[in-house]
């Protein structure tokens, strides 16, 4: 499979070298890592919130650096946790004295190693809290992971908390709106074709010209079950179905829903499966509160999607709408 | 070639539909036609700017609709040209007696529709001027056109006429920003793969393992050169010094870059590309304004890029940086 890198092991250290060139007033590189924060920080008064985790799932997570979200985002390896010294570091350099807030995605080498790094920090003085998103609905536990996988939702845990601590509310405050997303969220996902990693180049799974595979993870891994072909619709009804299940809301309740690109899905595909979305939270009687499409949280040039519902009250809802200033997320 | 749709011949409607269901406050779909329009179009007092073309290019053009870009955007079938009655129904609801600006990518079909449509409204007394834009320096004719294509560069081109209606000017003032931004860019794409369109279900070229095509433009059309395989830093030298030759710039003219998706190309490997390419504008004692790095002017499921130089004056930096409101772009 061809793609447009140059050396699969540059990869990573060029991408955050691209992006740095892209905002260059917006984002920093902290020497010598493959940690980006914000151009200022660590921000006075404002508690840090940061993320990382492997790369290939951009924009995830560098993308939501800036104003109302992220201060500092770890880039590993593709699908490789970044190392306990590496979110260290960054975890240091977003302290303004307030503490930070790791944003972990329940996977078992960021889950140990933000430990790590979180009683490194504390042993400089640094106040650490962590939450770990866990919204993916397909999977108990996983060939990463014991329980739950964490997926698209993660992001509305990056804008509620970075809004929160844009607020300048303190660290256990920071840490509990999060919580309150992750306590509401479900994610399902499906893929059409696996991805492609730069340095296996070939599929990490096969899949025919007539299956599809459901309750797929973000690194290549194989879903949960193999299926037909389907329409859009199916598809869609599938996805839902599985995350209404385990949401179980009342009718009434209000949400926000994303359709999120796996990396290689053309975004009319993405409008295709949100108009079907749409029609079904319309039969759940549940109240969209605002609709996200668009490629969030991807798996390199996987094509394929997922569906993520949020209970939100009026508290959250305030938190997603606040302002962000960030190269992926404006509001 | 798998898709996320249901029945090919619904994909532009559905799509429409699913745009709507995601912005329900910010666009409205013009009764039994395939065009979105501002929720609140005519804007009182405001120029109305529109464009329009074939689907496949998303979020091109809809994504655009919104304060300070677009106030209307017409869909045609994948990849063919709205028709005229489609596109003077547009023009008219985007008229609040100010006039009309039709962007226009130079494709045979396009013109000519535009054109007939500028006929129709002028006929209901709606005041029309139209810009043609060209910015696809691979070919001087193709399959689609006598002369140049426009491609990516459009974008820009929304963004400075939107800005400029925004302010207030009148229609002749916003035509001439356009035509400025035509007279100072220049885009050259490349593509990995070729697109796949919902009706045909594969490839409209072949193209090896070992290859790349040079040149391409957005419609799945073979480009001008084919080539053995390139790394990224190769393909953006190529890409770039294309482009560069075209607009002979001086020494320390400023400019706004962009590296754009084709659908199907992963976000790290247009970081990867925008690194090699803010290094050419350094050798090359450019000063870059801004670099836009994403998914603008899309091609289905297309793997490559394209690389978008425009050269800006003090004017067009104050438009280009001018706030917007859209799906697909905010300021």
């Amino acid at each position: 499979m061809k793609k447009l890198i140059n050396d699969p092991a540059d990869v990573v250290d060029e991408m955050l070298d691209g992006m740095v060139a892209a905002y260059p007033e917006r984002l920093r590189r902290l020497d010598g890592n493959e940690v980006l924060v914000r151009a200022d920080a660590p921000v006075d008064g404002k508690v840090g919130v940061v993320s990382g985790g492997g790369s290939g799932h951009e924009p995830t997570h560098a993308g939501y650096i800036g104003d109302g979200m992220l201060d500092g985002a770890a880039a590993g390896e593709v699908f490789t946790s970044p190392t306990a010294d590496q979110l260290n570091e960054m975890v240091q350099a977003c302290d303004a004295g307030e503490g930070v807030l790791c944003v972990v995605k329940n996977y078992e080498g960021d889950v140990m190693n933000f430990e790590t790094a979180g009683e490194m920090a504390a042993m400089e003085d640094v106040e650490v809290e962590q939450v770990v998103v866990n919204d993916d609905v397909a999977v108990e536990d996983s060939l990463y992971t014991s329980g739950r996988r964490g997926v698209c939702g993660t992001i509305l845990v990056h804008k509620v908390a970075g809004a929160k601590a844009a607020e300048g509310a303190e660290l256990s405050e920071v840490a509990r709106v999060a919580e309150k997303v992750v306590d509401n969220v479900g994610t399902m996902g499906m893929a059409l074709t696996s991805c492609v990693t730069p340095e296996k180049g070939e599929p990490t799974f096969d899949l025919g010209e007539d299956e599809l595979e459901l309750g797929i993870g973000i690194h290549g891994e194989p879903g949960t079950e193999r299926a037909d072909m389907m329409s859009a619709d199916e598809i869609t009804d599938h996805l839902t179905g599985k995350v209404l299940d385990d949401l179980d809301l009342d009718a009434g309740q209000e949400v926000v829903t994303i359709v999120n690109g796996m990396g290689g899905t053309p975004m009319m595909e993405l409008f295709v499966v949100n108009r079907r979305l749409q029609e079904l939270m319309d039969d759940h009687d549940l109240q969209v509160h605002d609709a996200w499409v668009g490629d969030y949280m991807t798996s390199l040039d996987m094509m394929g999607c997922s569906v993520t519902v949020c209970a939100v009250d009026d508290e959250l809802k305030e938190l997603l709408d606040a302002s962000a200033n960030t190269p992926a997320l404006k509001r």
